[in-house]
């Protein structure tokens, strides 16, 4: 039962949407539109993030939410006895209830840090398989799957990204870049990841909604032709196809007309940083500088107890006995006056 | 590309939403809420459905759209030998892109007219499953899946769904009943199966939100507990599970608040009549006398063509080499100067 | 229970293997040879068998027995959004317990006739999903499954074959033929089908071994490399590698060295022919005149009783509620003297 | 390509079978039996493994081999939203080929030491499962999987044992041990758990056929009815019930007739402890003191060379670049003169 009056930092998904793309729904309801992702919003919003993403050969498809388009994506682009090679800690990894065993494929952990693996990581994991006598006896690693921002909300560089390509492409491995707060890299002057870099490196990525300000949504961009095939049919056969395809349609259409999917981060990104300077000025222990929308804190468990009298934050994980490492989240619509409240309290 | 001079009658999921779902998303936007279902308007929701059916017991969740829907209900309720039964006709068996195949279950076909099963061919088909000597080498019928109405348009009548009912008691089969056009039913005047019916009779069935004026959602309803286990984790597993459940939640508690999803039928159901009437004067030859708000007429295919330059309909399937089956759909947005500039062109 | 005085023709697996397999068995029993079919006489069988079919390039696998065979084939050779065209009476339609579906993919029943698809039927079926408006909500045909024998004991002739075939060609779709009984089609008098017809018109198909005098075994021929990558693993994830692979290699270096495999469908053969007249000359009603080693016998139910006392035969189907569709099998062991009490007995 | 001359103790799987089961096959090769394991050898089979097992109820099920059991056995056990908890270098987990990911299963990972998992490890595992916040957004613990002896040959003691039994307990978590080599597991002086306490204490387990010196077969024990249903159907499904069902039921008749499997393990123990003694007065480096029939040794790499020009040994893992662990192994079959030769050799 929700708390009214709690402040809350508990995650990026709390409100509805962007007000821009509520007055968009609204203006457009009555219209008749085809289904299935046939609607003129959706064409136009393809359209739009080809054009962001400077690949106008792109397929682009909506789907509704994360662990959906990651088990969508994963299981198009892999063969049956393919497994997706992730972070220890990536979202595939771990939360998403197994969505990928699900539709038959392993998971394959490497090891990483604050969710990150590097290119070296991954390359001895990749040398070690090829050179394991028993390897056709193993699932075989059929594509790498990484976010960005990761779980921890750190970002992959460019120049990282791309030794990270270098090593896929050496062992012929698809990459796959999960982007559910993909709005929050963009807007982080930590962050020299653009939309063209993710095109032109990965073989297939998501631009997500639902966490970056629309009510539901992923785009999902194949920025070359041909890595997959009939993937409309691999959506129905998931009972991931909307019928109502323009409500994704007209969200993202939404999103990609004037940039609002560039700037709908910078509140969140703010926002962070002004509470991450008060944290630091308070004495509270990071678990690193978060140079997007989510902060990890060490808190000692009586701390920890106390705040949540007045306070909604996420459990992350236990530290030890007497101490939890916490999230504190901001979003598109975190309002300064909340951040203030929560600084006084801290 | 849509035509949006031509008039359309394609199908009944061509509008946005009803307004008063609309506004009450605006109203609710920014109020922080819990993710995952755990909102305040998904419990609502829950609540209202509940008194509805008449089932005080009864969970309930929210789901996407109607192949999901299904394939996380009859995946839930299976084990992994069993198959579900269902008519030749019905939309797990056709048009869901082999989702319940995808997760691992054979959709067992039994004899059906105009999209219904009669409770003498399911107890055939299931006497003869048990009495066949090869049976343990086949998949089990593990439940029955209908639909009401029916992907036809047809409905069962009490009397018949007590009739299954039985049947499905005799042989140990859970009833799963699909309502993605139940709206339709439960306004159409020759219909006497009400909600509480169907809380009584079945086993699961879900309330059709998407083509009943919902932007997306079904809700399921298990009306007595204990049936699945861990249910939220399996639509999690799916890939089923909003973020923000909210976006479900507040659509079904509008439409369950003053009765609007009783009411949002009936303009279907008055628009279709007036339809067919009018179809009939006009010696059309019709399928059947439809009760809900899907018209299957036999066009020759040169009428088609001609039609084809003004209105917008659904092809259904091929009759002989100069004939063809086609569908006019109604819903709870068509307006009557559609209807009537139809009837002037037919 | 077994009543070993009652005679039996249930079926073609009830002795164990032909006495030259168990002798060579016996013989290679303390040579050390590696596993999972590295060993010398996997390797012998393979070049064998390829041999035999003309198909100098081709790809030989040994599974355990025939279902496990169609699922690894049929899964390795579909996508995920693709279904199987299979007979309606189809082995992989009926009796495997929905071991196809449980790969996830669904088998798409065409019409047949005493178990054979005609390629005009194919064709239709084709054709017909090619231009239904909702082929991409449905599964795709991804292959087309025959057997031969079928499973009625009927065949397919040459030119039958090459008319599926071109069907197939001219839909893109690979042809695959289930050989479970292959031996019986290749003995009898009837056939004009050759392994190397099969080679040259198949892109996979197998050579039934369980069935045709070996303990267990399937030898999968691919006749081109490239249709399937990674079999191997492909095989092991199902749980269908050997780790004894040698089990499978030495039975079929035997079946395959003096042409055993061509000589051990003869005696059913024969045995059949003999029985088969009989039946007709004591007025049996033959379903048809059977030209392998299966016959189909309508029988009256009283008789049908009578007759159990003293011999097991295989019920196949309910015809009407006085009479009963029975099968006779013979095989490579059956008695002559056997065939004579029987006949004895009718 | 085999090289006769070369020792080998590459594996346990290398010969064919025991004598005594070759020649009960020839034997009754010619009797008649029914199919799919109602012959009466398995019936047999299944009766004296109830009764060695202490377990007169237990339900018994032959299957070809061990991965393929391990999936039909975790696949019967769990729900669809459930995954199998194993240790870290479980069978399961890593050389299966994603066998159980296959099932849609994930394996679930614990520390491990050796193979061995221990009850402590175990409790934190599922403690910290319990107590995690996002639990329902997780793969739910739904057995687990240990092996005895397990992958490294180390055995679990009674007490460990039921001291993870009692967790499992605690935790209403099924336990299922994999015997795939549970002969020589109790031929091992070091060994303290009997087939009775298995049955005592696990939820199923199997009876390693493949590798204690039968051709293929694995014994599946169920010690308590009712744990799973319609397991049989299950196994058609997973394409793994043989048609000659006899096959392995003439084998276990063999086995556990006059206590052949409970002798069968004890040349390999002998032959293991000599080599292993021979090995640790040469001054060669184990990895630990083996009870079973495997023996791991560190072996510098230039040895390593200089010996795999004479003997076939198994490559387990790389220590370092100058150190490989490497793996002997011995067998039922293994003759001493073998051993003496690789001894003079070392």
């Amino acid at each position: 039962m929700p708390e009214p009056k709690k402040l809350s930092f508990a995650c990026d998904y709390e409100e509805g949407a962007h007000p821009n793309i509520l007055k968009r729904l609204v203006e457009t309801n009555f219209e008749k539109q085809p289904g299935y992702g046939a609607d003129e919003y959706s064409e136009s919003a393809r359209a739009r993030i080809r054009e962001a993403c400077g690949a106008p050969e792109a397929e682009v498809y909506f789907l509704a939410g994360g662990t959906q388009t990651n088990a969508n994506v994963i299981d198009a682009i892999l063969r049956s006895y393919e497994g997706v090679v992730a972070a220890t800690t990536g979202h595939v990894a771990v939360h998403e209830a197994g969505a990928i065993e699900y539709c038959g494929h392993k998971v394959l952990p490497v090891e990483s840090e604050l969710g990150k693996i590097s290119a070296a990581a991954l390359e001895q994991y990749l040398s070690d398989f090829a050179s394991d006598g028993n390897r056709d006896h193993m699932v075989q690693p059929g594509m790498l799957y990484i976010s960005q921002p990761t779980e921890y909300g750190t970002l992959y560089s460019l120049s990282e990204l791309e030794e990270i390509k270098a090593v896929c492409e050496r062992f012929s491995l698809p990459l796959y870049v999960d982007g559910a707060r993909l709005a929050y890299a963009l807007a982080s002057p930590a962050n020299d990841v653009t939309l063209k870099d993710l095109a032109r490196l990965c073989d297939a990525f998501y631009i997500g909604g639902t966490k970056c300000g629309a009510l539901i949504g992923e785009a999902v961009v194949f920025p070359r032709k041909g890595l997959v095939r009939k993937f409309f049919t691999s959506i129905k056969q998931h009972g991931a196809l909307l019928a109502k395809g323009r409500l994704c349609g007209i969200q993202f259409d939404e999103l990609f007309r004037d940039g609002l999917y560039f700037k709908v981060g910078g509140n969140a990104i703010r926002m962070a940083i002004k509470l991450q300077k008060a944290l630091k000025e308070k004495g509270y222990e990071l678990l690193f500088e978060s140079p997007t929308n989510q902060i990890l804190v060490v808190l000692e468990n009586r701390k920890m107890a106390e705040l949540e009298k007045k306070v909604v934050m996420s459990f992350w994980e236990k530290r030890d006995d007497t101490h939890t490492l916490v999230r504190f989240a901001t979003s598109w619509a975190t309002r300064e006056e909340d951040v203030d409240r929560l600084i006084s309290i801290l």
